[in-house]
């Protein structure tokens, strides 16, 4: 039986695209006249509107959260795992929502939209939009559809940043909180690998200074770059030592830069695909919001005591206060998750929520899956993890 | 008073250039038709030559390891913490040898060099050079300065791989071995860092398929990008964090893509210093070198047993048994130093070599320092490092 007719599946789905009108005022001070976000939905709204499922996406995720486009289409959307009859965001009983977000690539107004002041494609002219930005275009969603509480609000990596923006900024809107290899905010390193992501792009010449589709160009070799980065820092060490180890290609050394290991050739693939699929402006914006998300920022200032050290030996300790107080005004229950081998964003970095979560005494959950994937591992149907998310789901 | 008269330092040094005239047939079956070193020398040759020390550099290391070049001079030698009067290379026992080797770019033949054959730049027509062709001039280089046998030889990261390739290459010509913050070989996300570099400085249009002299051009942003993502793995999180935490450069936000935090200027920097002062095609050249270092390859395929596994479980096994093949010929002492912070090359790396090592019977000590600065910490003045180094060489 063809997958999209299983019962695990739910089958093909149409994305439909919702227009808001009203302009909307950025965190960078900047207005859209208007927005379009694109949005799939699996299994039916309830009749009280109370099993409604808001899913956020990752850097390069979409609206596809589940099910195909298509009897021909080969692979299901990025969730496919976790969304269906069944399955934990079980669509016999939950109404799941998955949108793009603004600034993305996959249909909702971004840089590829038309700028209406000029006729061109936005580009390098799209603002650059936050985290926070995006939670308010999500909650603009809620209400078009009529959810005035979301059953969860669920996301991964820079999902997770969403959910958790979700539980402060509305936090009478929300039920349930998932949090799945995230991070309260980026670390140095992870500001520094971005940061490599979007040189690489806009030091590539057909970048043209963000106006490439004006001029009928793509910076594809800065997309590969960045996408080759990236993905590193998905994987692991070890993963990567069982799935290519040091074999050759061709079996022997070329003495030349032609591919030579496996990984070589796996990764040049991997950017090759994304270059194609994936707009340069956007990742640069997506970057950018990964680097900016930090709630506890507005707190940190008066977090800090007289008595700390300025060589950083106290930061942590003042930065977990402000944490703590961002999250002190939520209402939702958390489940955070972690992986043990993703080296993105750490287990610890998901302990740190759940301590300043625990420090307001608030309701949480926390679950450290043993996984060899890395910061992919959220993608990935693990038992414990599946069973734990269905529980956290339904209970 | 100024370090340049310091008792510890071993004052101004002028390099010298050495010509050898002999063909040189490299591993890749190319011949140079000769080729130069450019060498420094600390300390004086004692009487029976019993007291020289090789220092062998690492990717874009050069034959300046201690001392200063001129009175105006601001930084010293890469390694001036460990070499000279009083220092654990104590150039009053001593005499400390450094070379740039082929295929850099510091003076020793190699891509900027002119090609014989056609009077202009190698460049992209340099031939790749291996550790163990680099182990071949160094013994080349040691006839001609009359040393039989060497006190030590001596290295850091890439450095550490020349080392231990002596001591398998030529094992009755060194007493002593010190690998530092090394590996038997690169795991596949090493490879896949260098990859990214790789790519690059090879996507950068000024690279003219590695021409770039002859067009007057420098593929910069390529070198920018290539350095960048290569700091960021010999530093480590942790040292990130304290070092630029979160600081934003002009203390707000910016929304734009310019410089905001401050591990991005820093990084940005050491990227615009680094394409000044390197050649792109010996960065092409230098991950090579260290992606084929395998010294245990040779004897891979007699280390697997039918009872193997497919499935990789069984190679981590089957790999020690063949490093520890390669090393069974071996004479000297070695002494094996990891730092507990370093993710590039693990201190798990280093107990591979102390492994084999034991299982051979050989003489081997180890320190795994505890140490904050990531695989750079085999440059710093670490005390118990520095102690033990000493230790080792006097002993």
């Amino acid at each position: 039986m063809h997958p999209k007719q299983n019962r695990g599946s739910v089958g093909i789905v149409v994305p439909q695209t919702l227009r808001f009108d009203a302009p909307l005022t950025l965190q960078c001070q900047r207005t859209l006249p208007f927005f379009e976000l694109v949005i799939e939905t699996y299994g039916t709204l309830n009749a009280d509107k109370s099993n409604a499922i808001l899913v956020c996406h990752a850097l390069s995720g979409s609206h596809h959260a589940a099910g195909y486009h298509s009897a021909t289409d080969k692979k299901p959307g990025w969730w496919d795992v976790f969304i269906g009859p069944g399955k934990p965001m079980d669509t016999d009983k939950f109404f799941v929502v998955c949108l793009n977000n603004i600034g993305s690539c996959y249909g909702s107004t971004g840089p590829t939209s038309t700028n209406p002041d000029t006729g061109k494609p936005y580009g390098a002219d799209f603002p650059l939009v936050t985290v926070k930005d995006w939670v308010k275009t999500q909650a603009m969603l809620a209400d078009r559809l009529g959810v005035d509480v979301w059953h969860a609000v669920v996301g991964g990596s820079m999902g997770g940043m969403q959910a958790l923006q979700w539980s402060i900024d509305y936090p009478t809107r929300l039920k349930r909180c998932v949090v799945i290899a995230s991070t309260p905010k980026l670390s140095a390193q992870n500001i520094a690998f971005n940061e490599v992501a979007r040189q690489s792009i806009l030091s590539d010449p057909d970048f043209c200074a963000g106006r490439y589709l004006e001029y009928g160009k793509t910076p594809k070799r800065g997309l590969i770059l960045a996408r080759m980065v990236g993905h590193i820092t998905y994987l692991t060490d070890e993963a990567m030592r069982v799935k290519f180890g040091r074999d050759l290609k061709t079996g022997q050394l070329n003495f030349n830069f032609d591919v030579e290991f496996e990984v070589e050739s796996y990764l040049r693939y991997q950017g090759e695909r994304f270059s194609e699929r994936f707009d340069a402006n956007t990742y640069l914006l997506m970057t950018k919001a990964l680097d900016y998300f930090d709630p506890a920022q507005p707190f940190l200032a008066q977090a800090r005591t007289p008595t700390d050290n300025d060589d950083g030996s106290d930061t942590h300790t003042a930065e977990q206060r402000a944490l703590t107080q961002a999250l002190s005004g939520t209402q939702c229950r958390f489940f955070i998750v972690s992986f043990t081998t993703d080296w993105r964003f750490t287990p610890a970095r998901s302990q740190e929520i759940v301590d300043a979560l625990l420090a307001s005494h608030k309701a949480v959950s926390y679950l450290n899956v043993d996984a060899p994937y890395g910061h992919d591992s959220f993608l990935f149907d693990i038992p414990l993890y599946r069973r734990a998310l269905a529980n956290f789901l339904t209970n």
